[in-house]
């Protein structure tokens, strides 16, 4: 890190560039440009990201980041609480709300189930999604939507083997090419379980 | 922009969005990156960034950032204060002192003559380099280190009637292939002034 004549510009540069992904040029160039804007712009901005530690809140119910004790998803009643999408992170969500196609609620695990890292079954919201799951009324499907390498199948397989006796419908996401891929450069394995998993054509 | 679930993540994603060079996936990343730190590191990032706005001040001489009321160069009697570089802006001042070739102190104009963008001489800080040329005591040089467009030509120019009845020696920065450029490469003004004011072949 070089050194800057001024300690004010110099602990911005080394905070910015703290980021994942942002050099220390970057930093530098996003300092400047911050120092040549308005004073109100630059506290409205250090605002919005204290924001980030001191007025973020997580659901009680699915854990997703929210502004109170419920979620806007969890407090919408227009939405299918007789689906329970089980995701990793908040980004899932995020991804998963972008596509439009999902009507239903979540669970954010916070992590996945690695030995490799120490994190363990209850590091996690698993306790909390069984007795979301116990408590549920009517029919209730579980939607596993975890990653395919291999924590993710064992984080599935776990909670699975949690919730099977409750009695949920239990699926996962399906897997195979993706819309508009080339059969060419498909890996061999997702290839391979395309055809293993074949579909019904629809016209 | 998309709407996310929550405020605060919302606001702190438009905040981030806001930085040049920083698109909305970059910002969501970035959110959720500070989101899942300590509180105390979002913190203390928030207020090294919030000291950009609060607890910078300006050189009075030179017009450098600085912690005070004089820059630490400026400050600093082991410096040359016979030559006075003339930069465009902070970050000129951060590059030549990355060099660690240069052992005079700088006057920053704050910007560079340009009647499209409606910038004149009285926006910048020449009068404050016309008293410092006035007040100086024995040689000085003046350097004019600004950019090699038309803009800067002018103010170049401008700068240079305003200070040389003052008597000061003015240089200007030497201009011609990069150390290590291929000729084949360089632009054909570059390397037409560099046949022009060709220098003595040294060994």
């Amino acid at each position: 890190m070089n050194e800057y004549p001024s300690k004010v510009l110099q602990e911005a540069v080394e905070a910015i560039s703290s980021l994942p992904g942002v050099g220390a040029r970057s930093a530098l160039r996003l300092a400047l440009h911050l120092l040549h804007q308005p004073k109100e712009n630059v506290r409205h901005f250090a605002d919005a990201v204290s924001g980030l530690a001191d007025n973020i809140h997580y659901c009680n119910t699915c854990s997703m980041v929210s502004d109170g004790e419920q979620c806007s998803i969890c407090a919408d009643s227009s939405r299918d609480h007789g689906q329970i999408c089980v995701v990793e992170s908040v980004r899932d969500v995020l991804s998963i709300e972008a596509t439009g196609q999902y009507r239903g609620v979540y669970h954010v695990l916070g992590g996945i189930i690695s030995p490799i890292d120490g994190i363990g079954p209850s590091d996690l919201t698993i306790t909390r999604l069984v007795e979301r799951v116990r408590e549920a009324e009517g029919n209730l499907e579980v939607i596993l939507a975890l990653s395919g390498d291999v924590e993710g199948e064992t984080t599935s397989f776990y909670i699975y083997r949690q919730i099977e006796a409750l009695g949920p419908k239990v699926s996962t996401l399906a897997r195979g090419l993706g819309f508009g891929d080339d059969l060419e450069y498909a890996d061999s394995l997702t290839l391979g379980r395309s055809i293993v998993n074949r579909q019904p054509f629809k016209v």
